[in-house]
């Protein structure tokens, strides 16, 4: 699984039968992730904020209000972490020790460059778009001039990343297969609800069908 | 909303009814969350790990391999951030610009000490394991004394927190109103699918009952 995007900071220490640094593993992870978790330090202080993500070829796009102090933070170059995380499956094993997650991660390291060119921020913003439900953008008014300067959007190349993937059964002690109790995996997955039309909603329209989410939200 | 747990460091600055103090609102996001996102900082680099996560009284706790880097390097005492976020649905307005998410996130800043009596570190297996599936515990075997050297846990105290939740339709722009299309919120909620037996299991046992899961997971 080793690739371009290993590095002594991002290989996988422990299991690391589990890690992935190929971009065939990545990638698949960033673009089904709905959000992404983004870490940086002020003073020391570690900050880990949620925060909508978007990958477009090789870099990662994270964005937020031109007035929001972790990004003009951000834009400054210091070192940053996203990391995304999917939750595949609650694993139960036959002892405490073994129980574990199911779940596929990616740790991307970098710094984030702020986008200033206007086609690329459009593209971006389409990419959010896209991720929050395909078609949206052709649907809706777009940006005002206003509303894009008060948008900041900053990239994060993929360049220094690691994938975290567990899958299967239960690994349990030999002796332990005998103790009779329920074991598998319990599939957990992030799926919609009944939409819930906005009470100023004047128009006697179909909320968005099921199969325009993302494959993710099955 | 503001209560004991607020600081200059963890004040919510945008959107700043968004945020809360408040332990009541804290906690059950905290307990709600499946997992949590670790935030930690070495030689100036931030890192990001998805961990799980238990609340007991006024502290959390995670836990991982006696011999995972990131733990020796928490229990050193260096800063570090919790962080959960619940997503809630997905906020589709009339205008690219005010779509949003629902959510419902906790950060939490703190250093971690570690747990070295052993009666607190079983009770935080037990929480652990309450989260994963409650009432799991009393069917599995528990912990040898090796299995508990080779697990470390470290408490968080709930001294320095906040909330931020984000509920309710798409705020749009008021000429918005008129733009044709379906507007409102799309729920989302991590919801388990059939039970996947471990193909190892011998007896025939029913998969735990759903309703056994923990509320979140609905």
């Amino acid at each position: 699984m080793a690739g371009g995007t290993s590095t002594p900071r991002t290989r996988v220490r422990r299991l690391p039968k589990r890690g992935g640094y190929d971009r065939a593993a990545i990638d698949p992870i960033l673009d089904e992730a709905l959000i992404a978790h983004l870490g940086f330090t002020v003073d020391g202080q570690p900050f880990v904020i949620p925060t909508l993500h978007a990958r477009v070829g090789d870099v990662v796009y994270v964005h937020g209000s031109a007035a929001s102090r972790t990004l003009k933070h951000l834009a400054q170059g210091f070192p940053a972490c996203l990391t995304v995380t999917l939750v595949d499956g609650v694993v139960l094993a036959r002892s405490i020790f073994n129980h574990s997650m199911n779940y596929r991660s990616v740790v991307l390291l970098g710094q984030a460059e702020p986008v200033t060119e206007q086609q690329e921020k459009l593209e971006a913003l389409v990419a959010f778009s896209e991720k929050i439900l395909p078609g949206r953008w052709d649907e809706v008014r777009e940006p005002t001039a206003k509303e894009l300067k008060a948008t900041s959007i900053l990239r994060l190349p993929i360049t220094e990343a690691s994938a975290k993937v567990r899958t299967g059964p239960p690994g349990d002690d030999e002796p332990d297969y005998t103790i009779p109790v329920w074991a598998g995996v319990i599939p957990l997955a992030l799926v919609q609800g009944t939409p819930v039309p906005d009470p100023k909603l004047t128009f006697d329209l179909p909320a968005p069908r099921w199969d325009r989410l993302p494959k993710r939200v099955k």
